[in-house]
């Protein structure tokens, strides 16, 4: 189904799907994100890694995070841009380097502002899959999205 | 009060508090996170920020996770290390450039896990503040902890 470039809250529905493109996560790439931002073991020294609950180099559930934003600011066309107000995050099994990952995003609902005219929030489940399908990251976002009517701002 | 140095399951009680060190956000670390995982113009430039939502440039909130992440990380003393398993985040306002962060923990709940013997599982509320006591983050984490008895593996 052909969708206008950018969408307004007036033009999402119910069931919408948006499907990324992907992701390949490198060791380097894992470890260097974690000396940042989530300096243990298990997530930042490969040998280190194996003595502990992991059993191996694992990437940081936040990295993951990180990348499942990359993947949504580039796949879900909102006029405005992707703007989280708040999220429910899984990560039921830990990402491992070489993973190809992308997020396949599905409308839940869609929220009109009782209070605000020019906006609204769409609820969206999103997955971050792994190159055979399985689920690395289940995130249900609550995304603010601009009406049509309201006078959206530029510049995203 | 004293803690020993690494804590079991058994260890944490409700109501436990964990207060972390600060951490000072700058705006060439918004840009330079963003630009890798959530390029949009209200993360990556000041003068298009202006013109977005924010009306000047603000963190990703990934990013603040991600600081959270790393403050918690030398601020709760698990043994095994801080593995959450899921979490519920609310970004009730943007971070903005000269910040500087701390994270307060306190926590809500203690379970033994019931299939397996040697963890349990802790639910935290994790506030990340300013330097004015305003919230940035909320972050009700549950948080994979090892009992004394049960083996725990070395590393973190």
């Amino acid at each position: 189904v052909p969708r206008p470039e950018k969408l307004f809250l007036d033009d999402v529905t119910v069931g919408m799907v948006f499907r990324s493109s992907e992701y390949r996560l490198d060791a380097d790439e894992i470890k260097e994100f974690a000396a940042r931002y989530d300096p243990q073991p298990f997530h930042v020294d490969e040998d280190a890694a194996k003595e502990t609950f992991f059993r191996g180099l694992a990437a940081s559930g936040w990295h993951v995070a990180a990348i499942t934003m990359r993947l949504l600011s580039e796949s879900i066309p909102f006029t405005g841009g992707v703007i989280g107000a708040s999220g429910e995050i899984v990560w039921p099994h830990p990402t491992r380097p070489g993973e190809i990952l992308h997020v396949e995003s599905s409308v839940l609902d869609v929220t009109p502002s009782r209070s605000k005219p020019d906006r609204g929030f769409v609820a969206a489940e999103c997955r971050t899959l792994n190159q055979d399908g399985q689920p690395r990251q289940v995130l249900k976002a609550k995304l603010l999205v601009f009406r049509r009517t309201g006078g959206a701002r530029e510049g995203a």
